[in-house]
């Protein structure tokens, strides 16, 4: 995806690999001011888990592709951070669901728009992939939201039955919630308010989860029902006992 | 310090005037490619503090004070990070003391030593103060550590025997511990190698540990003796409770 010389073994490789991509989309004026800030707050909270995906978050995430997979119109959101992130995973998964991207960010400006549609655009190349990717020219709105977050796309975002926010503000999570979908979130905060109004919440760093999913059968094969409050006191209580465990 | 126009009565006007300052400092070039994401990483474990003072940090800090005020040669480290989040209150805290600071930064480079100088000696006008401030022109190397991050000041850190340094990287803590010196940490992360290694270690955000500081009276009363491991395992458990609370 992008130069980096750090060597695969390193400890640190995953990590640091993550940090040079956002320096990538930073240079390219892909990301908002706090995108550096909002993924140290990850950094902590993955810090906490082992940086490794724990047994609730595997469960998390099939029941979510599992979802995805049931729905009738399934749609992947793209933010900032996500295609500096994951970009290719995220094409990967939507070319393999057979389902559309759509471009979603909190601080919309045409200029970070049309570098996100540059970078996503030369990445489908580089893949050879033709996924539909919504949200340069929204011709909807999300009830609920004041201002250009609300901005949607119909055959994306607005008619989707399942949807998954990675990395999602718990503004718009809410929101999409009180339209009645179902919402997959990604998100290293169990606490946070998307994790807790969400559907689904995975909590787990964005590249493992769609790895992972990109490795599983599609339909996933399901061993339990997928309790929300259940998984997000199983995370919670990993991480408490990353202190405990000090 | 600059201008902010958040209303000071907002449940999160400290963290977002930390932010704005941090993004003024990126403007002026005084911070390093990772300070964004190692404030967001500090941020997140102040969360789990409740964005306060708990009551182990406020002993540690008693303790640290009292240590500065006793030493023969008491020395504030200045890096980045708290250069732009906290110049003024370090500036105040040296002149209270009668201490010196020194500007000791992890990725030396001329610009950002000079864009570093230039902002604190603007301060220094602003607050008519006339602090004693080395590391323009290192005279001195802390061993044990390889390359410009080893450059420091004879006068500064390398004849201390008390010193503060906050948002400290392991490596260099473990070197100043490692030359004999009583070596005081402020880390929001209990688990952090320079937590860890430090002979006092103040759990708390940057800028509450300083104003706790101005508070005090010189030297400040204190109640009882500091145990590390105690203090730290202190906080460990009350981050651990913010998730058993969740």
């Amino acid at each position: 995806m992008v130069e980096f010389a750090a060597d695969p073994s390193h400890p640190r490789y995953a990590s640091l690999l993550m940090r040079h991509r956002l320096e990538i989309a930073a240079q390219r004026g892909m990301l908002a001011e706090s995108a550096m800030i909002a993924h140290g707050r990850g950094e902590a909270f993955d810090y906490l888990l082992g940086e490794q995906t724990i047994p609730a978050a595997l469960e998390a995430t099939k029941h979510a592709l599992k979802s995805l997979c049931d729905a009738k119109h399934p749609v992947l959101c793209l933010n900032g951070n996500v295609t500096a992130l994951a970009c290719d995973e995220m094409l990967k998964l939507a070319d393999r669901i057979g389902c559309p991207l759509e471009v979603n960010i909190f601080y919309r400006t045409p200029e970070r728009m049309e570098a996100l549609f540059t970078f996503i655009q030369e990445r489908q190349n580089a893949l050879g992939l033709n996924v539909t990717v919504f949200g340069e020219h929204p011709n909807g709105r999300i009830p609920g939201l004041k201002g250009p977050r609300a901005a949607c796309h119909e055959e994306g975002i607005l008619r989707s039955d399942v949807i998954l926010v990675p990395l999602e503000d718990g503004d718009r999570c809410q929101a999409l919630v009180d339209m009645g979908k179902t919402v997959l979130v990604i998100d290293l905060n169990p606490m946070s308010r998307s994790a807790q109004q969400a559907t689904i919440t995975i909590v787990d760093e964005l590249s493992r989860v769609l790895t992972n999913m990109l490795e599983m059968s599609l339909p996933p094969a399901i061993d339990e029902p997928y309790h929300h409050q259940a998984n997000l006191q199983s995370c919670l209580s990993w991480m408490a006992g990353a202190f405990e465990r000090a």
